[in-house]
């Protein structure tokens, strides 16, 4: 269960309104890697485990973080609709031309359809969707989602802060960016710990069962010479990478049978 | 620009047909992680590097090889859609119980729209599509994409694995469980190399700018005193994580000004 | 089973072109709250209706009106679009920035995938799909849908007038926004019949299977005072609102069992 | 900014499993009417809120604690998915023919993708997406739409009751149907107040500028008598309906131009 | 504008329910490429029509057809879907085991969100949307996909009619049978006018600016030996195709630059 | 299985950087008609493919082509994209106005989440799906799909030509012309000796099953006259087409029985 405190996490103000820096900011907030998938895989994950205590409060702990993110964002991308025109554009570029990139560029369904507050979508009006989320019961190949998530999005939070030079925009991107320093720490902790119990390779005890004469060849199927590189390497399990210069086709060529009539497969 | 030879990776044939399993199948064909997923994001990859040619070439050889393997899985499918009755359930089942089963099981599209071969959908008919796929310009944000990528459908294979006892069809899953293991284990090697060229914390460079006195503590936004357990240990940057037991709200309470008539934004 | 008639409704014809304008008028015709959501949900809740003819042919009459309004709308786009030019950017631009406005705010997929006229997505490009439709069935439900629809839409129709000067394209406006009203007043007008044989919550009948102890309580989840003006008010089914200040968890810390070994939820 | 409790709001917990039944309740979490679909709209509008503070307070109350309907609805999948086996399923059927229904009708994703733990999808594993989230800024628009999510929501908890007898199952549904009664009742008082401040037609003081000619005539588009029934009936605005037996084309025939020829829009 | 008759175009009710067929028809109304795929794709395009007015009113008739085509459908699902027992499943199914495959493989969404009537998805619950839709603008490019929308239509539908054998609901499909040989033979009249007067390759008039030395030469990407029967043959523009065994790649290796610092794309 | 070559098939570089053209290329690469569709359509009929190996080796050779089409696109993007400024922008706009455009115009994400390289969407950032994808195991329904693809794709290429004045962007566009044009050809090439083989329609056989009585019927549901103009025409299968200047109701007046009160219909 959860309770909410109407204070923010952090600061969200900018120092003035910009609708571009607006519909950028949708991408942390509703975009593939933004911080509803972070919010929405953590709490899943939390809710899915069944294990060492320190792994679910660490999940819950963030996805609850997260929330407050999404806020946060969510009222920063108001702060920064704020003013917005909705017409009068034409005589307003003949004096500022600049302002065209402005009409341009803005997203015209933050004023349509939500009167200039947030959606929750990327910058191209995408719809968020749980297509993005991850939470599938093992918890190290969940645990490099997790590292994997908060990677690109303090990729992105980076992008953003150069893309503005707003002071309270950058503000609120400065934190995000340490939390997501902390974020990846943390997952990466718990990602090595994991791997320590349950080895390199998820998930562990199929090893006896796969194919291992394949588990470790590098297989050569561009005619690029760079992956070459890796030949002899020691990989984390301990074991030496080998390199197949022209992987051949085992498995020869599939003849299917043709259906039957019922199905009107008139395959020529 | 590539060929294709028309010789299969590894064998794809399964002992008999069985079109439950081609519907589990599928979602190593077009789910969220699957095959679909590796090969387009490896490309994508591999096409937008710049960079050291040892990480390009073994995107764009893995993406290749992933081709393959959408091949070899489309191919399967089919082999197990072979002579799926698409009537005659009601006598069937009266005779055979058992045969319900299938015929409450099976995808129905799979008959109707594919006159019985592979789809490019999940389990569930979901259209696979590039909200799945990654490639960001970071190479180790990439990286970490592609091990979890494999980490996940190698979880998924396995669990596949333990869903058939149909020999032909565990004979090509234990390949794929031997490759999966292979392209972690590369993906890891290159992810190490990028953590020791640029820094674990991706992207790297921005540890100035962030507000660095919150990137390494750990919030306690849950009840849970599991994540306690971390307060203290050294995170992989060498730092030490400290532990906040009642987090504060630092942001105020947000005020948005109301927007302009012509937004009817009528707000009580 | 229908007719056509070629003339329109109502007159759908600008002053003059206006690509940015057309872009928005695709909110109206694909978006999520666009005449298309009116026509399937109006015609699918028509079909599925069992009970009084009114409602039935109420929402067969306004579904087969809004059939009439999707084309309108998507000739009113081609007029706007008419004379857009697909080159020449940079010379035209240089003798009037103001076009500049036009080159990047237009929707490049009007020009490239319908040659200048309308697609049925949203300003943004999303296609528009029929999970912004609903008929569930039970009347009253759906009836408060459409209500909804109407509102969401006339909000969003008053935007746009405020968004143009064109006087044929408001003209067309005003007529929507003129049926929208008779749209909201002819489904409360249900509305209220339907509350009246079947009570003000939806679904009827439930009352007495429900925790009633729960079901008149505000709950007080966020910081906030204002929802506790509620307090002692007197609900539209005659009973007072009670204010829980400080709600409890009542259902105790769920622990869920591991699942078996053949799942691979390895959990730490 | 929000925190967690780690006991649930109420209890969540079935008496057995049933993984079919775990299928259906994912209408509840992830359907179109879903929970998610409550808090994402009801946290938005409340983040988007400038107005009075009681509803901007109601509606962070309310999306707060749809998160922890999410919770609870997504332990008792999880709950109920315990056991599911993912194998063995031929010689179960065999001694048991009743098994073939769960053989197929569970969602194979359950095990495969989320390792017997909850989904974010509807009963079809489509995935949630924010296309069924509303918040546009205009209060009673809004309020419209929160009373139809929670009647629409409340209707199918009802089926959902009668689909079980699980006594541990209905417990919860027992409380969710309390809860949207709330949560009727409340947002339809919102709704009342902001009826009688705004106007019952929304959004208001467009009134003059509609064609009001149109603005309260039953359109006859369908051969149906019923809708005549409306004619004379006063309207909530006071006025009263009018009836068109067979409404007129008024708008011409359109013709819109050929596109230049760089369009190639070859018509014939 | 459009004028509606209650009574249908054909025949839609079956002699007995089937809740498995209706999910099965679901692929005709709502899949890819069934009856809203055809009714938006033809009234979109005869609304965008500047030319001959045979096309733009065949474009017309048949769209507005086809609205009667999604309302058959939908009926015909509600008849199909009467009587469709929620619960009781567990004791039905001991007496008739043959149940377990209704139990399995309905629709569940049938029952919890359309209470019993058709929902505009296809049978595996994917809601349709309006990426499968087409108008261009190219009449010739757009007749093609109309004779190919009417060609899997038919395909689908004569797969449904070998999936039943209720005489009800084979008298409609029949019937739609009939109307999509009709609907094909049109627009393949309609195509060969075309073509007549722009020529076979869409669209005309780029062929002195295409680099027409590879605009009739098979290239052979595949070791198969198949492609090379087409060699010599004449095209129907009249030219021979060419047959090359062994392609090259004449493009170069390409050398993108790396991006600017601000963009963190560190490639290794 | 494939193999891949690190040159391109044609060139695929741009006279200079152009971010506008960038994202209009993208309908090239991620659009419903774009290279994927042709890439996974031909590719997965070819592998879905019993029948002459002549049809399965052109699907193959030619899908395998598409892959190279979908790289050099991808290239050609990247390259477009060198050197586009995330920033600086108000001041470069004052100095040249017409950059207004490039800022307003630009794909934000292709900066923020592709780091200035392709995504796989279209130009409005729609990711692609499946649901463009067509095979159906009829290989004539399906040779009229590849041909509509190639057709639709060869008039966006077109209209790709006219909106740049960059050579070297033309001089792909050239080519993708030319191999458009071949695909065509040889798609209808063997749709025409399919159609020898099955029937003009599709899927044959299904002629003394269907209501023959209506299937050459040109029904007129639109009050134009244009399509009278088919009437007494001769159809491709030989039979003359007829003309219903009044197309009755056939189907009576539907009547689908109430559900159950499980259901909660409550209808009035």
């Amino acid at each position: 269960m959860f309770k909410h405190t109407r204070a923010l996490q952090f600061n969200a103000k900018p120092d003035r309104p910009d609708p571009l820096m607006a519909r950028k900011l949708q991408e942390a907030l509703g975009g593939q890697w933004g911080e509803m998938t972070g919010m929405m895989s953590y709490l899943s994950q939390g809710w899915a485990s069944t294990g060492d205590e320190k792994y679910k409060d660490i999940l819950l702990d963030t996805g609850t973080e997260e929330i407050a993110h999404v806020e946060m964002i969510s009222t920063m991308i108001a702060y920064l609709l704020e003013d917005t025109p909705i017409y009068e554009q034409e005589e307003m570029i003949k004096k500022d031309p600049s302002l065209a990139k402005v009409m341009g560029g803005t997203d015209p369904e933050h004023g349509l359809v939500h009167g200039l507050t947030a959606g929750l979508t990327n910058p191209n009006g995408a719809a968020w969707n749980t297509g993005y989320v991850t939470s599938s019961g093992n918890l190290l190949a969940d645990m490099r989602f997790n590292v994997t998530r908060e990677s690109q999005a303090r990729v992105q939070v980076s992008r953003l802060y150069h893309m503005t030079r707003d002071e309270g925009v950058r503000d609120m991107l400065k934190f995000l960016l340490a939390r997501e320093t902390q974020h990846q720490l943390q997952f990466i902790k718990a990602q090595e710990e994991l791997e320590a119990k349950y080895g390199i390779v998820v998930p562990g005890n199929m090893d006896d069962i796969q194919h291992s004469e394949y588990s470790h060849v590098i297989m050569n199927f561009s005619d690029g010479e760079g992956s070459r590189a890796f030949e002899n390497q020691i990989a984390k399990d301990g074991q030496k990478f080998t390199y197949q210069e022209n992987p051949e086709a085992m498995g020869g060529v599939p003849k299917t049978k043709p259906a039957s009539s019922e199905l009107h497969n008139d395959q020529g």
